[in-house]
């Protein structure tokens, strides 16, 4: 089933090409539009002692504002995906936007040349937060809190390279619901499964799919294909590319970049290939190879209960059991997922491609302890959802179903037909405000009233207040709906009651 | 009038205790409850391969966690901000935390040595924002906007010398709201001091006053006390620490480290000391040495009809012409603004006192023009809400008072009282996801009935649903009122509607 939202079938095809390109190009184009605008040399300066050459106005590459418009898209997206959150129990927190620089350090290893770090201006050497799961790592660990189920949403940054991750965002929205404590297996892993479905199916994204395998599995995998232990983290990385990169380019990686045997490299490439439900998780408890190894055993035992409770759970079908799914972060140690967006089979074949990465996350049952003084252990599981790529899938599908959105909520404006009324406008509108209702006006001595209305219709403001000599007079005002043009004649005295009850009727 | 809000005489009293200690030593205290709980030194790692020396685990000098308590009252603060400026019709904006070196300096030259440089990694120069202000100049330069009302909501960061300013927060919030373009005079400027009163009344933090002064009548005071034009921001600094020093100490820093000649100094002691309402403002037209100045009575001029306007929004009375406010920003160009929270009169004489700065803002017609290739100009005026002091403030009374607060919003607890029923536990649960309704349970196989009822007392749950082999047998479950220990039997099939309509009561 697909969730086809408010978007009509072929304004689904346009947005499923532009979808189809590969994802990093997608970034690229909407960071280029938004340059656009930003290519303005400055030629000359105001201040006579400034005298510089001439500079570029932008904002810093990988980073960009958001319009009022995309303000309030990321606000309805953020809405709810922090209610659902909020829905399962989760407490708010929020860290510091910089961290001492050792408290992330030998947490991402491999991604460590990723980071920002401040500049050495006396005292500590600080870096940017990488992700919210290092933080939170750090905050249960300082505070010595053994239990919390937490959500968090703000910026992190990563200086992808853009050579290799063209146009990814530098700076970008992270929403992180965890769940920390001791407890029996797999209930709060099979949470955050639930917990990914709800936010992915609430957003009507289109179909998707929650990708699932194991820390355990892959190092038991790569064990008994052969892969030297010190080169697990190393060839975990290589591996993690497959949704970017094929099979054949990841394999070359692994030979030639990090040095292992062909003949390893082509035994994960069986691997690899293998997806399915619950029943390809009792397919390989007989696999010859994997079913050696005691790691990988416990990592499919643990899976098998996880779809039990998925199946409780009713969203067993929208999980895959993946062996090609790596997740390239240090931090993991058990179960670890990655939902992806389908494309509609119509559109291409009937095999579904995926068409980007939207949330992640796993079990991390190591992090803390290595903040912890006495390395006591706090096991985690957690998730992310990436906000950016759902933000740019939401407003291609708003700007393809033309909807148009307000970016203001002012519901009343008051206006004149006449000059020399500014007086009454403002205590009019100071009236409104003290009310709670939310009005405007515009900032001028004596503004005409067809600026005013077409004001109102370019706002999409519902209701006008309209005052003049002769309302004045009578202790009246003239209410008018934007919409249908009517207009009525309200009391001074009852105005605010007026307006109270149209603003609920509508 | 003073604003008692919920707390009682007796608990304002020990709150006033608290807040007559200099805003610094405040925050001081609170960075210092935090960081107790930080000090545990790592003595030992788990990894073997890491061997560093002992370090402790802390976040950056200036920065804090927000708990999931402080993160309540946190929310409550903004939504208050965020409804205000909403409600005047503001519309959001968001921009990146860093910006290009280049974008920032210039902008703040008393002020430089706090900003925040990221380390040159390859590539631009980068340094964290210290404002919303000259990012909100640089977008409308960059987007040749010439009109916008919006407001952001964000981080800033300041590296405040502990020596100088011990305690200050380095990572802070500003909640800005800002009106740029070309508009009749003072009708924008007079609604952002109106937005200020709306804040400060709706989070009832007591009795305040909102400072107003001039750019144009501080310069024209200098000029003719006879302050040479090379040394006005310089003076202007020194002038703004006001409300943290006493005239003499100011007056000391201006002739000795700003090497201001004394009687000069003397000359703007005697303004400083001037404030009143309209009739002051009179008054300064009728001052033989001020009324020499052109600019002085061009800000003179604005400031009348700011307070006409001030009148009719029935807020004149919170408003104090100020000779002794500067505000410390090199970009103000016009009115400036600053409000201040009283004490009760009652606790320290007739005369109120000031417990520290709270919101802020003015009229900067420059800066957008700085941004400029052709040094358009686009006027604009706007006021930054902080944040910080009255979390504290908020902070302190909710303690005082006792009142709870509740970090989660759960409605619904699913609870067992025999063993076995995790999978029926699972089945409901889900359900009541589903369904939009905020449920929890324990992620345990068996977990103890009191156990359970505990979890939903401590957490303030209103309402649990308890299964049993009875239960399930006859097809029903038991809803219980944690408050009352109410119990009644509702069939399985209107759980749903049945808790929805006990919710909706509530």
């Amino acid at each position: 089933m697909f969730h086809l939202g408010l978007v009509p079938g072929r304004a689904w095809g346009a947005l499923l090409c532009q979808l189809l390109r590969p994802p990093r190009t997608v970034c690229v184009r909407a960071v280029g539009c938004h340059g656009q605008v930003a290519e303005a040399v400055l030629t000359s300066q105001l201040k006579p002692h400034q005298e510089k050459p001439n500079f570029i106005i932008k904002v810093p590459k990988g980073t960009r504002d958001l319009s009022p418009q995309q303000m309030v898209v990321r606000e309805k997206i953020l809405d709810k995906i922090i209610s659902c959150f909020k829905r399962h129990g989760a407490k708010g927190l929020d860290t510091p936007a910089f961290e001492l620089k050792e408290m992330l350090t030998e947490k991402y290893e491999e991604n460590l040349r990723l980071m920002y770090d401040l500049k050495d201006q006396g005292g500590e050497l600080l870096s940017l937060r990488y992700d919210l799961t290092v933080p939170f790592a750090r905050y249960l660990a300082m505070n010595k809190l053994k239990k919390m189920k937490r959500y968090q949403v703000g910026k992190v940054w990563r200086r992808e390279s853009p050579t290799i991750a063209q146009g990814r965002y530098r700076e970008f929205c992270q929403c992180d619901f965890d769940i920390a404590g001791q407890y029996d297996p797999m209930i709060p892993d099979a949470e955050c499964l639930k917990i990914m479905c709800e936010i992915l199916s609430g957003l009507q994204l289109g179909d998707f799919l929650i990708k699932v395998n194991d820390r355990r599995i892959v190092d038991g995998m790569y064990a008994v294909c052969g892969v030297p232990e010190s080169k697990f983290r190393a060839i975990c990385a290589s591996m993690d590319k497959l949704d970017k990169m094929s099979w054949k380019d990841v394999r070359h990686e692994m030979v030639v970049k990090k040095g292992l045997a062909p003949e390893v490299a082509d035994r994960i490439g069986d691997y690899v290939q293998c997806h399915g439900g619950i029943s390809l998780v009792e397919q390989m408890f007989q696999d010859p190879r994997l079913s050696q190894s005691k790691l990988a055993v416990e990592g499919l035992a643990d899976l098998k209960l996880l779809f039990e409770y998925l199946t409780l759970f009713g969203i067993a079908e929208k999980i895959s059991f993946d062996l090609s799914l790596a997740r390239g972060l240090d931090y993991y140690t058990g179960v670890i997922f990655e939902a992806v967006l389908l494309q509609l089979p119509a559109q291409a074949g009937d095999e579904p491609l995926n068409v980007g990465s939207v949330a992640a996350g796993g079990r991390y049952d190591e992090l803390v302890s290595q903040f912890d003084p006495k390395g006591h252990t706090v096991p985690c599981v957690g998730l992310s959802i990436g906000v950016e790529r759902i933000f740019y899938i939401v407003e291609q599908k708003m700007k393809t179903s033309g909807e148009k959105v307000r970016t203001t909520e002012t519901q009343v404006f008051v206006a004149t037909a006449q000059k020399n009324f500014l007086q009454e406008r403002l205590k009019l509108i100071a009236q409104l405000w003290d009310a709670g209702i939310k009005a405007e006006m515009l900032y001028k001595n004596n503004p005409k009233l067809l600026t005013q209305l077409h004001y109102c219709e370019n706002m999409g403001i519902p209701l006008v207040i309209i005052i003049g000599e002769q309302e004045q007079n009578e202790g009246v005002i003239k209410l008018r709906s934007v919409a249908s043009r009517e207009e009525v004649t309200v009391k001074r005295e009852n105005l605010i009651t007026e307006i109270q009850k149209r603003l609920s009727e509508s």
